[in-house]
């Protein structure tokens, strides 16, 4: 790891940032400029006054996506504010142009009030064709997300959640063919219940898993525990059907699937020996997963997933988010929704010609991956 | 005009808008992507989070400029909201990273209250090094202007109070030479009290100039004018020394000087006929002057300037506007400020190294301008 930070240190100095602005049109001479600028852009402009939707044809928004934080959760190194998320920002611009053509600006709020946050994603909505919130901590960023769908007339996504929903349910589909589970049936234990926990935890019940218990820090969620928050006396409706209630170590016995976006380490052999014979393994937690492939192996792991690029089944956002923003600005939709998630999971999960216990996930750089997802989002 | 609308209309559509995001770093494969995204990016953003000055060294920060606008005094068309600032503001976008290797992208905002677009402005500037505030009208532009440039601690500037400014003062610079005027004597009759009206004549008076009397719709402004709101109430202060009163066809008598950030045919050749000899009219409403050049002429001027390309002596902010954010980011300035203008605008007029009455400014393809021009911004 010092060894990426030390390198990453460097290039980002060189270049002073990742990303860059481009004239589309040639500015040699008067003529060109007059097109491009007055007096010729005036009839750009008098279009677009008479109905503004015309902005989707003649200006950037076309293709632009701002990808939008407050820096208050950012990678696993927590609220280190808005100009500590600019990297973080640049790069998933960078990779949204490289693999899906997309353009993305990094928005940076310098706040982290709810409120504030929604009012200014509506001011800045203009310029752009889609949202992407990004590192916004939980439970804001639920609150944030719905009433900007619900307030705004582009598409807006918090990829926290929905990327790495998108991606785990993928994960998912291929591991329980290969372990011949079936989603109806297979016990899911999983840890952490912030953005991604939660927001997979719903996808997946909308995919139709049937039984899956959360764990946060406090042990197994349930309906009417002292203390639960909003967002978590809505998790409890909808999970935990048997009302198991205890620590992870105690409610994980007997079950087949462990998914962890928690910390790194809480995935103990001993807790892994108790669950059902082969387990699924989900260890997410970044840069260091709730417990380490060999290990989980050796204490019997039939597939092993983490969030890492040095081990076999990287389960990683950048599977879904390009293709995701490719086909919202493409198919012009009015909102991403669970339909558009599930779709887009089995593609990817389809994209895996033959899946092994050691590839459940194709790779980002295996060409056709962003068409296949960016066709799913309609 | 009609024929450029059509193209420009044409164009727009082809690209569907007219500058793009890049991605400065090659990410070809899993290690390139560790280094300008996870792992390697962490670090990166807890160098930025223990020092939000770092922002100016490993992020888009260094070079880019945030165009801001809120459509409501777009071009000379007026308030069409902001989807329909859109494509002057990729205009600008374009501009500035073709001549000047800046990168700028716009925010154009969805709402016009002074209070909202200060807040908005505060809570993006994160990733930007500097603001260039667009279209925004007046009264309104002068308090966004000022309380952003004492609330931020970065560069802010409303190009069309002093893009225009710097132009015109170049322009003059060279007019008074050719006509061997003197700036503390010379009379400028200055028709229109808008955003450049205004900040051109501060900055004139800060140049040394002793007698400008600025018209607006009413005719002279003066101490003690009945309706005047704030900011002519300022203006008439250091304005009409001798407190002549009357409507502008009145008080150009025996003026020097005529210039017009007014209307269309607003400056007749029977008001030409009463100014001094050998008249210097800088005519800058666009797209149609307040005097056309050959009916100037023949009335008797001396230098005509308009804001047309089309005829000699184009005054467009283009020759100022590049190089002074170029200079802004370069020298990493804390704010714009007259001195800085006046410099600028002496290097303008300097450029041009033999001036004649048909060339009193040079154009923005000229190599070197914009070079020249940013050396004066510290």
């Amino acid at each position: 790891m010092k060894d990426y930070y030390k390198k990453s240190l460097a290039l980002h100095k060189k270049h002073g940032g990742k990303i860059e602005l481009k004239s589309k049109v040639s500015l040699r001479n008067r003529d060109e400029l007059s097109l491009a600028y007055t007096p010729g852009v005036a009839a750009v402009s008098m279009e677009i006054g008479k109905d503004n939707k015309k902005a989707f044809e003649y200006t950037l928004k076309k293709n632009t996506v701002a990808i939008v934080s407050d820096g208050s959760a950012i990678l696993g190194l927590g609220n280190l504010g808005p100009y500590a998320a600019i990297p973080v920002m640049e790069g998933k611009a960078a990779i949204l142009k490289e693999f899906a053509g997309v353009d993305a600006f990094p928005i940076c709020l310098d706040m982290q009030d709810t409120e504030e946050i929604i009012k200014a994603v509506k001011q800045i909505a203009p310029v752009f064709g889609a949202i992407n919130l990004e590192d916004i901590s939980a439970p804001r960023c639920f609150e944030i997300e719905s009433r900007l769908r619900a307030e705004l007339t582009i598409p807006v996504m918090h990829d926290d959640q929905h990327g790495t929903a998108v991606v785990v349910l993928a994960g998912l589909i291929n591991a329980l063919k290969l372990r011949k589970l079936k989603k109806e049936t297979a016990k899911i234990i999983f840890n952490g219940a912030g953005a991604a926990g939660t927001a997979v935890t719903y996808l997946l019940i909308k995919y139709g898993f049937k039984n899956i218990v959360v764990c946060d820090s406090e042990g197994a969620i349930y309906e009417g525990r002292p203390g639960l928050n909003k967002e978590k006396q809505q998790l409890a409706k909808v999970t935990n059907p048997n009302k198991i209630i205890g620590k992870l170590a105690e409610v994980i016995v007997g079950s087949e699937i462990f998914i962890g976006v928690s910390k790194a380490g809480l995935l103990t052999s001993e807790m892994m020996r108790t669950m059902a014979k082969n387990p699924i393994i989900f260890a997410l937690a970044n840069p260091i997963p709730e417990i380490m492939p060999n290990v989980a192996k050796l204490a019997g792991a039939f597939i092993v997933a983490t969030g890492r690029s040095d081990f076999d089944n990287q389960l990683n956002n950048s599977l879904g988010f390009p293709g995701l923003f490719r086909g919202a600005l493409d198919n012009r939709i009015k909102q991403f929704d669970d339909k558009i998630f599930i779709r887009a999971a089995e593609a990817v999960a389809k994209f895996v010609k033959k899946p092994t216990p050691d590839k459940i996930l194709p790779n980002m750089f295996e060409k056709g991956l962003v068409k296949a997802v960016s066709k799913t989002v309609y």
